[in-house]
């Protein structure tokens, strides 16, 4: 397989050198000088939520501080910082989801936004009970809208999506009172209870987190899904390729990063514009080549098979190419080191979110109402940027892989319906999925999401797990910067069935599918939940007693405790390849390793080695299987 | 004046020697534990907002790191920690207030909650367009507390006591583009443009702190103030005591603590039950004393005249007099140790809030639905400790000052009605604070508010600044435990205008005030927003015209940094006596002292010198009057 030696860091040697010699600076700079990090903020014993404080814990039992000033003990202060972490990765991905929900709301017949799956709206209007009889699709679609935004706010009740759970997992959060209300009430009201003098109480900081997290998991994040594809289209399985190999020599390269499509979907729509192409040609350029990066590459390569230039570690990469006529952004994940670096070429570099306005960056402020003008003025500029490429400073890495992706539900249970016996089976199940982990041709299932993180090798726990896993007939379904890992590695590609166990190489034969299933952007980990219980529901049993997990081997962001929390509260157990930083409370660390498992039926483990945590993977999924008697 | 000679820290030494000899741990023990506190964490350059980190910047400028790993500098992380330090201060006051708002919204004819104040409700209806014809008061309040509940949530539109503002403040709102819209919608969005790869730019991150403050200072906090009149009735001059001293030696003490009063109402309540009363004599005491402390001590004094034990700092103290029976809290500002602390004595210590559950309390959860039978449930808890007090560990110091209290807005108009000119003037409006600033006779005045914080002396800021601004004939309004450390001091009474300059002695006999005017609770900083705007709307003037400043001498909470942002925000100079961690970023610095008068007339001043402060107090107050040309 030549797909085998692509993929991780290889690219990155040869460009850190060029852009040592180009006196462009990048994070590993940073890190070289960043020395050694804070013992403190590495376990979590530091707090500054007042300022009587900064108040830091000692970390050897008995000897200096033992409590803060106000008297919180590490217990508490490790378990508020984590709170608060999982607070902001909820605001994260809830508010961007929110934004694409307004789109829906102004989206009109003859506007930028329209409803590409009207199918996928009326069904959400029917499991929402918004009335439909007699109206125009829009005037749906404006009300659907509405009744979403109030998920945010609403001052009554909880998430309407929570009843898409299994029944026992929907009643364990109600008897825990972890059931989400309002999403934004969530999240302010765990910053109030982690205020000086509020919350204590280690147990309920855990719970308070739990809740906070599912009202993204189960509202914000799902609803990011739902409407992302009601405007833009449910994925469909389809192929492209992913590597900064995908820039091009001799086009107008324009990258696309962040998370939220609303101003990606246009920029596509601009980059086919007749006149805006003549006008690449009229400058010497063979044309437009868009390519993605980060989760906003994820939405726009589902949907449209733009290119993935690569994960988060490599967006600096992307630059130092010299080959960038225009780094065009959004929101999250995108280093603020970018503008400066972009300096060091002829990279023009534009934020465009009034969310995330950036040091040193050109900025073009995005609207939903002028989308496509605005879009079309910012890839012009691109365009007419080419002709100042310095091609003495152009260095593009040749390696690219071939990849299969747009995996969503949909489009999954569109693959089992082929394997479907229609004398004795339904269609549009996933009953063909949980058939073949019963009957042990599959294993079982993991989902391998999130980022990357200079504290390990650039994806090599990403790519490390997921083929032992799949060798060892455990499908994967991935999201994210991990998604973006497989695709580099060749993973997602039919051939890569010659990788996996001779049961899940079947089964990819015959449902016609690669082993690992690349599902979308962070906030699609929805879909993954959404399938799972699907299955669970198939079983009349709870998302914990399925022999499925959940992987973060290179998280960093707050977005992936957040999802980390929700997935563990959803009955899934999440291994973390990454240590958060809990540990300076032994019992924090107690109840998020274990002790979650009594209440909610799944927890999380902490294991940074990749063969190791794919092997404890491996037997948590057989010991799953055989408390099912499988 | 006796008086003079009371007050601040004089009852500390002994009672410190006390908790010593008892083997009870207090701040003081773990502030020296602490030694050195964190230069990073202090100086605002500590980055914890993803797991590349923990991130720090060299204090050096050009020397070790300069930036965090994801390129974030100095002044991007400042900033950032800045309005995430906002969000939570705005989350913690507004989630309070959204609490009362719940309490209206059940409140009934024969329940355990009514409307107190049907005027003030009435006139809200009427603010808020809400429909009142031939509907019975407790219909309109349920729908006045929706219509307030949606300032939360509500995903259009901005918050609408910001048309309470004079129109020029409101004018330079739009024109930022920071009128605030729903006040938990503010919070999600700030926490996700300071997630990693959002905002970097620090003039964005001003704008949204100043945005996000504005939610609660003309949201969240002045509901929490006309929603708590309504419930528990408009605040009314009344005396009271404070101070230590106000514990009885032979009577069942009950401290209350925290800040929502929806709890201690019931509390007051339940101890004027007669079998309680009679409960208590049964058991060998006098009666039951409730005392106060923090803001619901502000609650509950300036409606029922509750005696104050004392403000933020003293809450270990009190236990350690040995004489508590019971420490009831509700949330916010309550030390974890204090569960801890009362195990050295017989102190019941029982927490009521689910937003604050506590290691080690009793945790008797408090609903409003049977408000009462818990509180007289816990009021009984506290009757039968009294007989295990241990006489021998008791020391109650006799320090108590006479103070007045419970000056709402309405309550210092309706003293002022007194000295209006009743064949020219008209009555029920500021115009005599107006016309007495404006000839002189007061030079100003100055909004004194906030914590205390073991960085300085305790109460001595307030103290000192208050003293001379009085004696500089600068009218003081004062909340929180700013009031409370007045209280102490003795400045809340009628004698204390002795201390007061000419001008404003007279003005306090002619109207019959103390020159040092309690205002209410930390939420109620409201009132002074609503006072300061309407003098300006009297005068046609924006608020930064007048010569008015806000004081925070010895602030510690986050809240103190989402109060101070919005007063600012709203054109009135505030004065720091306690630095943020802000001075890793000179340009941030620059921004909070310099700049933002530019775009909103009024800015930050940090002086930790109290009588330096005052002084520059003065100074600006002068320059505010040349530019009036009064």
């Amino acid at each position: 397989m030549s797909h085998e030696v692509l993929g991780f860091d290889v690219t990155a040697d040869a460009l850190l050198e060029k852009a040592k010699r180009d006196g462009a600076e990048t994070m590993w700079d940073r890190k070289a000088a960043m020395k050694a990090s804070c013992g403190f903020g590495e376990k979590g014993i530091c707090c500054k939520n007042c300022s009587m404080g900064p108040c830091r814990i000692s970390p050897v039992e008995g000897k200096g501080a033992q409590k803060g000033i106000c008297g919180a003990t590490a217990d508490t202060i490790v378990a508020r910082n984590f709170a608060r972490t999982v607070a902001a990765g909820v605001s994260s991905h809830s508010d961007h989801a929110r934004d694409i929900i307004h789109v829906l709301h102004m989206a009109s017949e003859d506007g930028n936004y329209k409803v590409k799956n009207p199918e996928k709206l009326m069904k959400l209007a029917k499991e929402w009970e918004v009335d439909t009889e007699g109206k125009e699709i829009y005037q749906i679609a404006h009300e659907v809208a509405e009744v979403a935004l109030m998920e945010f706010g609403k001052p009554f009740g909880t998430q309407r999506f929570i009843k898409r759970a299994p029944e026992p997992r929907q009643k364990i959060w109600k008897d825990l009172n972890i059931e989400p209300r309002a999403i934004d009430r969530e999240v302010a009201t765990i910053l109030h209870s982690t205020h000086i003098g509020c919350t204590s109480e280690v147990d309920s900081l855990m719970d308070m987190s739990m809740r906070t997290s599912l009202s993204n998991g189960w509202g914000g994040s799902m609803m990011g899904t739902e409407f992302t594809d009601i405007v833009f289209g449910t994925p469909t399985a389809r192929s492209t390729e992913a590597n900064l190999g995908v820039i091009e020599e001799n086009m107008v390269n324009i990258l696309l990063h962040g998370h939220d499509p609303s101003f990606s979907e246009m920029v596509v729509l601009a980059a086919e514009d007749p006149e805006l192409m003549k006008l690449a040609k009229d400058n010497g350029a063979e044309g437009i080549n868009l390519v993605g990066m980060c989760c906003t590459g994820n939405e726009v390569t589902m949907r449209h098979g733009v290119k993935i230039a690569g994960n988060f570690y490599q967006q600096e990469m992307a630059i130092v190419t010299g080959a960038m006529e225009a780094v065009l952004v959004d929101v999250q994940c995108i280093y603020p080191a970018l503008p400066k670096l972009a300096e060091c070429y002829h990279t023009k570099f534009i934020a465009t979110s009034p969310k995330a306005k950036m040091e040193g960056a050109t900025y073009i402020e995005f609207n939903e109402e002028h989308a496509l003008d605005i879009t079309k003025k910012i890839v012009r500029e691109a365009i007419l940027n080419y002709k100042n490429r310095d091609r003495t400073k152009v260095m593009i890495p040749q390696q690219k892989s071939k990849a299969m992706l747009g995996y969503s539900v949909e489009t999954i249970i569109d693959h089992l319906d082929k394997v479907v016996n229609s004398q004795t089976d339904v269609f549009e199940t996933v009953k063909p999925l949980s058939d073949v982990i019963w009957a042990g041709v599959i294993r079982g299932a993991a989902g391998i999401v999130g980022c990357n993180n200079p504290k390990v090798q650039h994806d090599n726990s990403h790519i490390t797990i997921m083929k032992e896993l799949i060798k060892n007939d455990i499908i994967v379904v991935t999201t994210g910067c991990a998604a973006q890992a497989a695709a580099k590695a060749g993973l997602l590609t039919m051939e890569a069935k010659e990788l996996a166990g001779r049961g899940l190489r079947e089964v990819c034969e015959r449902v016609g599918i690669p082993p690992i299933l690349h599902m979308g952007s962070c906030v699609d980990i929805s879909r993954i939940l959404d399938l799972v219980s699907r299955v669970s529901k198939e079983r009349g049993l709870d998302n914990s007693n399925l022999p499925v997990v959940g992987v973060a081997p290179e998280w960093m962001s707050e977005k992936a405790v957040g999802i980390g929390t929700y997935v563990v509260s959803s009955g899934i157990d999440t291994f973390l390849g990454i240590t958060p930083q809990v540990t300076g409370s032994a019992r924090f660390v107690d109840i998020l390793t274990n002790q979650l498992e009594d209440k909610v039926g799944a927890k999380f483990f902490f294991e940074e080695d990749p063969t190791v945590c794919a092997q404890k993977i491996m037997e948590r999924i057989e010991e799953k299987r055989d408390r099912l008697g499988i």
